[in-house]
């Protein structure tokens, strides 16, 4: 269309769609136009102001690696990772929530019992519950990935000083579907707050904290895998939580507790337990695949 | 907020704006999110789809320099560039026009009548006309900026074969608002097609050819700068603008001639014409500031 209009250029480029075209990318790109010319018809968004947003988006390219993807951390902070998470999520399942970009292939098995704080700093936790079908019947079999941060706010791979693959483990679940280990609390902390995102945060006056919490994946043969993570009820930061990914399901209470004798025997350091820790329980329920 | 919802998340995301925020930017802010999370509830967006997309700027940060900025094309192809300008255009003035990558500062001065073919290869075109203002009064001492490919297609900073310069010019407009020319006919070109949006033309079946154009930028103290492009009417891309710069006014017919007496004596290269050339006449209207 040679006479392109602002009211005109929407369609002129949904004209410009081949046959060929697939269907879903079709629709995908149909919406999404009409929602950026949408946004800048209303905003009146001027130039100086488009050269900002992109002058950000090339910022975040230049600050991008394979360790660190300032493209992803704005989808976190826009709130758009975790809708994707919860538009995707099954309402008879445990609800899902960000994966973020610290999950890494590999980590070590650990028998259910298993202890994964070996010789980590800070409050031991042992987390243990089920996984369960939404008719709370047991899965067995089913593998759990669990990764969470040290006592200094970061993960093993952002951490030389951590052996590798340091508090990740996999588990898989025993005959009654459990799953149970010993842990660390993890530590709160913030997401990289020195590249364009954080001129964002800064500008909006937004803090770049995220409650502490454990992750994991949770998958088993006919049922859609779990990505998911969970937050202690006390944490400070679970109503501010800088990417959006607390569900109220997802709150886990860490009970204080003295009394090692009240634990399963088949926790691995249960006899080297002595003075306080926490017991948090907590079941997964997956949904059909 | 703890418990977000895929229906509170884009109030919780404006409940983090601080008070601090421009008022501005809150206004942007609140219509960009609530745009994007429309889009991602109205297409239920997979996580693949996600993935993909994030992939899409990633890889566009990784092929952008300070020579190609790929987000400036993907703004290009999906119609924003054009759209800002056309939100930005004054009604009473000629229209905006991208652009573009490829004006750079500096270009020498030449004298209304002065040849900036040069040396190049091409069919020669005697370009003329006036700055006026919105009411017919010529403007004096307006300021154009003039820049082009060569036969190749090719700009002069994208191409080492070119002196430096090349088809570029600055003019200032005579008494009576005037500005003339020479120069060669720009050939059409194409967009870059080898990164992330050669990606999106292809599967989308488009292809990434821009009808051949004249760039301006025009400059008059108490009146708004104007950035536009002038095409000419029978270029075969006029109505599948890879970029939708076209505007019905900014078309200008290519007037074959043959005899030269009837050009302006101030021409330079009125005296060294033979033969076929082309005349081009365009008035360029400025708003008020």
């Amino acid at each position: 269309m040679r006479d392109v209009t602002k009211d005109t250029i929407t369609d002129a480029f949904l004209t410009y769609l081949g046959e060929e075209t697939d269907e879903r990318l079709r629709f995908l790109l149909t919406k999404l136009v009409r929602h950026i010319h949408d946004f800048v018809k209303e905003t009146e968004l001027t130039h100086e102001e488009w050269r900002k947003a992109l002058e950000l988006l090339y910022k975040a390219g230049e600050i991008s690696d394979p360790e660190r993807n300032e493209f992803v951390l704005f989808s976190d902070v826009l709130g758009l990772s975790s809708l994707v998470d919860m538009v995707n999520s099954s309402p008879d399942g445990t609800p899902s929530s960000v994966l973020g970009p610290f999950h890494i292939l590999g980590a070590p098995e650990l028998p259910v019992g298993g202890d994964m704080k070996n010789e980590n700093v800070g409050d031991t936790v042992v987390v243990g519950g089920r996984v369960l079908t939404a008719n709370g019947q047991p899965i067995e079999g089913a593998e759990i990935e669990i990764w969470q941060t040290a006592d200094n706010g970061l993960y093993s791979n952002q951490d030389a000083t951590q052996p590798g693959y340091n508090l990740r483990a996999r588990m898989t679940t025993d005959t009654v579907g459990r799953y149970l280990f010993s842990t660390i609390r993890p530590a709160p902390y913030t997401v990289p707050d020195d590249g364009p995102v954080g001129e964002l945060l800064h500008a909006t006056g937004r803090h770049p904290w995220r409650p502490s919490h454990l992750h994991f994946i949770v998958t088993a043969d006919g049922y859609r895998r779990l990505v998911t993570e969970v937050f202690p009820s006390d944490d400070p930061y679970l109503d501010q939580d800088a990417v959006f990914g607390v569900r109220e399901e997802l709150i886990m209470t860490y009970r204080p507790q003295s009394d090692p004798s009240t634990l399963p025997d088949d926790l691995a350091i249960k006899d080297q337990l002595d003075g306080s820790f926490f017991v948090v329980d907590f079941d997964f329920v997956l949904s059909a695949a």
